[in-house]
């Protein structure tokens, strides 16, 4: 399989990241190698995070879409009219694949672009369009082919998510939040396409032309946005049990297809009501499916170029793999055992006797094996008389542990095996 | 396009979940149409929830495998040896593609099969053997194929997960509720498959051969079961702040991929601390991804036919796409502008002026236009004089609430606009 060519337009921060991946590449799983034919960017000289100096520049994205050493366009350049759909139906029409991140061009033009795709006969994919690292584009259109779906809803703007839930942490004002917002990257500088709602509706109408084989008409998409929640909003619905979201959902009705986006207020139980920060996340309900819920980020340079990589990987012809996606140029790896040298704090809970000393022979041990006790809660004797004790330790090797509870039960000063579990922390 | 033929080996509830889609699947998004070619079962006179009676008999799966007119041979026998890998075998040596949701099967023998499907150039997919609905198998395969993975966690066995959330929850004991989950048919009759952790931990090969480019070797799996987790542990930890789950999980370090199935003790800000019940969930980490979470139904005859349908689905050519999964055969739906028809429960919120009489004008207005009041707050008045006021109605149309809002904005009540909110209950 020879490699496959891909073409660049546009070296922002994603398309940096992407680079950066092809660049790395062993460390993946392609079915086979990228090579970069051309970048185009606006500015040759900019100053990037990556060394572009070995690729060949095109000054124009249209120009770069078909050049003939191009197999595969990648339109990182955004906007819904203008260069970047210029460049995408040049490549099409030159019968090349694209792959975009573009959710406007999509949003707008993709009935236009998805049947020129098919009369070229080649693939236009855009998983990096909607909720960046979450592969919820493919999901819906290949894994859950096989399902009725009934309604995509979600959390599509990880801004409108990350002002919504910090100004109910903080009790900070809107205006306070999206300038922090803006200046972690979160927002743009002009952030009315995120916080009127009309970044996460491009996503949603993708979305739903999925889900439901419709045809995508933006005009028939409702969006209100959070510009007029406010913190007494927030914290009123909070003290009445709701978190108040920016949601975006397709809904299948009798007449045709729902898709709107809005603020809603979700009880504690719902799956979206947990979201909080800048996380995405995506709720699939389908017959006889059930529900499925992705979560992930939803934004960001790395996520990002890990979709759109993703979607070149697809690209690979012939389309037939193995089964687990090996392929001979990978680095295979081999199983092997886990050992005892591994570091983790641990639970650990014995059944002391019904003696004086034993809480202190529990601690020695311990001790004594250099594993430092970081909580230990014993409880009152049982009715046989045993104090159930569990006991939280700092960080140490499982060996040292295991040293420990050998020690304790050769003293005799429980009544059952003590449970040692390890402790995973937040993640 | 020709129709797909298929050969379904197994007619339990899967299998006939399987036969139940196929017969409607004019309400799905398969690129073409799927035909059954033959079943095949132990018992032909079983009663089945779907008839079979228009299907082509084999009393053996194999001699269905080999069938001419089977295009694809969907294998829902069960068991890692004996019928099931015969049959598998026969397919692929056939020259045929194979779906099958056998996880003992391809934790057992995947390599070997895959090696035989890439030799004879046809798909061996096995979505539906991990994780049920959730398409896991398919995302880390393809759509992360252009990210590297580092670590794979989950709760992969619906079965435990529903035993130690349940005995934490009502203080039951594990035979108690394990007596439950069989009534329930969350068990089998002998649930040492599951209870033991062997269920996850085939899963969890299989996941982490994907995920690492890893040459499978079940040998080398560490697996301890939920047997010894007595409600006392399961208590003591929860007073310190953690859940303890059954987790399965393959790791990437220098020499290799260490995958285990253990108890683990999460702290509460875990991504899979709150994943209760019989859900499964998957958590994927990866560079330059991040996190990337997928919950759902892990079981249950519904979602696992989706998932083998979602294979069934892949195995159609030419291998391209329109861009949105659409066929020419599928029902079109059109966009359509939401209505105020729609009925809901609603959140209002509004700031009623400093008079006498404001609260009582604001709850009648709501019930001139019929609307019941769930929940009403009034919060102290702000440093304007203004009063806070959060309504939360009981279910009613979006045209009634926006008829009493305009009462109550013609009234003069309000010193600013008042805020109208969708509830969403918990799903």
């Amino acid at each position: 399989m020879g490699p496959l060519r891909i073409g660049i337009a546009g070296l922002g921060h994603v398309g940096c990241g992407l680079i950066e991946l092809v660049q790395r590449q062993d460390r993946l799983r392609l079915p086979g190698r990228v090579e970069i034919a051309g970048v185009s960017a606006r500015s040759q000289s900019r100053n990037r995070p990556v060394s572009t100096d070995g690729y060949t520049w095109f000054d124009d994205a249209a120009t770069l879409a078909e050049d003939p050493n191009v197999d595969v366009f990648v339109e990182l350049v955004g906007g819904s009219d203008g260069p970047a759909k210029f460049a995408v139906e040049s490549a099409l029409r030159a019968g090349k694949h694209v792959v975009t991140a573009n959710k406007a061009l999509i949003a707008k033009h993709g009935n236009m672009l998805a049947a020129l795709a098919a009369e070229k006969q080649v693939d236009l994919l855009f998983e990096a369009a909607v909720a960046g690292g979450i592969p919820v584009v493919r999901v819906l259109r290949d894994s859950l082919a096989g399902t009725e779906v009934t309604r995509v809803s979600g959390i599509l703007n990880g801004t409108c998510n990350f002002i919504t839930s910090t100004m109910l942490d903080t009790g900070r004002s809107y205006e306070d939040v999206l300038e922090e917002a803006q200046k972690r990257g979160y927002a743009e500088a002009d952030p009315t396409l995120d916080v009127s709602g009309m970044d996460a509706a491009h996503k949603a109408a993708i979305l739903s032309a999925i889900a439901f084989s419709a045809d995508l008409d933006f005009s028939k998409v409702s969006v209100r946005g959070i510009e007029d929640i406010g913190l007494l909003d927030l914290r009123l619905a909070d003290r009445l049990g709701f978190r108040i979201k920016l949601i975006a959902e397709g809904v299948l009705k009798a007449e045709g297809v729902v898709c709107r986006v809005e603020p809603m207020a979700l009880t504690a139980g719902h799956a979206l009501a947990r979201i909080d920060g800048s996380l995405n996340s995506v709720r699939v309900e389908g017959d006889p499916l059930g529900a499925v819920v992705l979560t992930g980020p939803g934004a960001g340079s790395g996520p990002t170029a890990s979709a759109v990589m993703g979607d070149v990987a697809k690209l690979f012809r012939p389309a037939i793999r193995n089964a687990f996606g090996r392929a001979d140029h990978h680095v295979a790896q081999p199983f092997i055992k886990g050992g005892e040298d591994e570091i983790s704090p641990f639970f650990l809970r014995v059944r002391l006797t019904d003696k004086p000393g034993t809480l202190a022979a529990l601690t020695e041990a311990l001790a004594e094996e250099g594993v430092s006790v970081d909580k230990l809660l014993q409880d009152s004797a049982d009715e046989t008389g045993a104090s159930p004790v569990a006991v939280v330790t700092h960080r140490c090797p499982r060996r040292q542990i295991l040293s420990a509870i050998a020690r304790i039960e050769a003293l005799g000063v429980t009544v059952d095996a003590p449970r040692l579990i390890r402790i995973e922390t937040a993640s």
